[in-house]
């Protein structure tokens, strides 16, 4: 069995492989418990992606084979962007991914986390870039950081077109705006590429996934379809 | 000559009324600032909207008669809104700005100052509600505050559809996602509201003036001409 480890901003996800198939996945917030759970699972290799400046991962060194994503590792996918060093490693995870499950196809893949991303991996899988906003929560949580007056917000299911209080106003703008957004950037791809696969992942994916006017995948293990996909393609 | 005071959360901008037109508008980022400009004029009446918890006009009140926009101002249209005591004065005059230029349309207005804010005023002149999310440098330095490794991007005119690089992709993701919001409420209202006039406001307007689907009107002065309208409507 291997051990694919995301670390996100704000959650770390892991995915246990085994026979090229997904077995299970976790997801904590404290490293302490993902150390736990993978060391208790004697892996044969632990494959990491980390968008965080430090996260120690030394104490798994003893009992697996510790490998990390970063600009040596190599890909079975070709990254034209300008700056493939500052390219976020849970980004390449899900272009890999999505190349994984539809290979030949133009697929453009949106991240809902911390950030909301999306990402367009072509027909010759190469990734060609995308965008970073802010995610859900961070929406929320800006918007009563950087003013006065604003409360800090929670999701729910079902905002109002029309707010018609300071929270409905908030949720309509920031889970409305995202939808919107996603919705424009389907639409300006489709305007270039026909035909394309939509696929949706990260932990506020659900919150969109019924609400979205076209097609779409949703699919909660992208990056650790992706990052298994690398491990296999380097060991 | 009246002047009115618009209190926005990074600036606080300035018009001067006289028989009804607006004569001139200033902006500045220092309220000690405006306090010595609108001495200066001697003004018959001040009128304020603030979205901060404490601005201190106390200065003015020896030169002339100062007023505030709050809960107890008569206003010139309805608020159909569960929490009228806590919708932003800002809105307000956004509002009623709307309702003076185009009296008996659906006007659908959007703020692009420190939050991208929505408001939707109807044939009636009942003012319905509308929504709030972080606006354009809120976006860029939540991303910079929340995240460990994100630079502090500022926005620039065009923005790629797929970003190359972490400052391309953030640019992307900031002014297109704010463009498909915007693009997106009007669609939604057009669904339910016809004719409708959109009307966009706030120092980023510009930004998106010539990037949206739908004809807009930029009107700059959208919440000082509202604010005019609600001190002659009181005085």
């Amino acid at each position: 069995m291997n051990i694919v480890i995301d670390v996100g901003n704000n959650y770390i996800k892991i995915g246990a492989f085994s026979g090229g198939k997904l077995q299970w996945t976790k997801t904590y917030s404290r490293l302490h418990d993902v150390l736990q759970a993978v060391q208790a699972e004697k892996p044969v290799h632990v494959f990491i992606s980390s968008v965080r400046n430090q996260t120690d991962f030394s104490a798994l060194e003893t009992v697996t084979q510790v490998h990390f994503l970063n600009k040596h590792t190599r890909l079975p996918i070709d990254i034209d962007y300008e700056t493939p060093h500052t390219l976020g490693t849970d980004r390449i995870a899900a272009a890999v991914g999505a190349a994984t499950l539809f290979p030949g196809c133009n697929n453009l893949f949106f991240d809902l986390g911390t950030c909301l991303t999306h990402g367009f991996i072509n027909t010759k899988a190469v990734f060609e870039g995308g965008s970073i906003s802010p995610g859900v929560e961070m929406r929320f949580k800006a918007l009563a950081h950087f003013t006065e007056k604003l409360p800090l917000v929670k999701a729910e299911k079902e905002p109002p077109l029309t707010g018609k209080s300071t929270s409905g106003s908030i949720m309509s703008g920031v889970l409305n705006g995202i939808q919107f957004e996603i919705e424009g950037f389907i639409e300006a791809y489709q305007n270039k590429y026909t035909p394309i696969n939509v696929l949706l992942t990260g932990g506020n994916a659900s919150l969109f996934e019924k609400r979205l006017k076209e097609p779409i995948f949703v699919i909660a293990e992208l990056n650790l379809i992706g990052l298994n996909r690398i491990l296999n393609y380097n060991v």
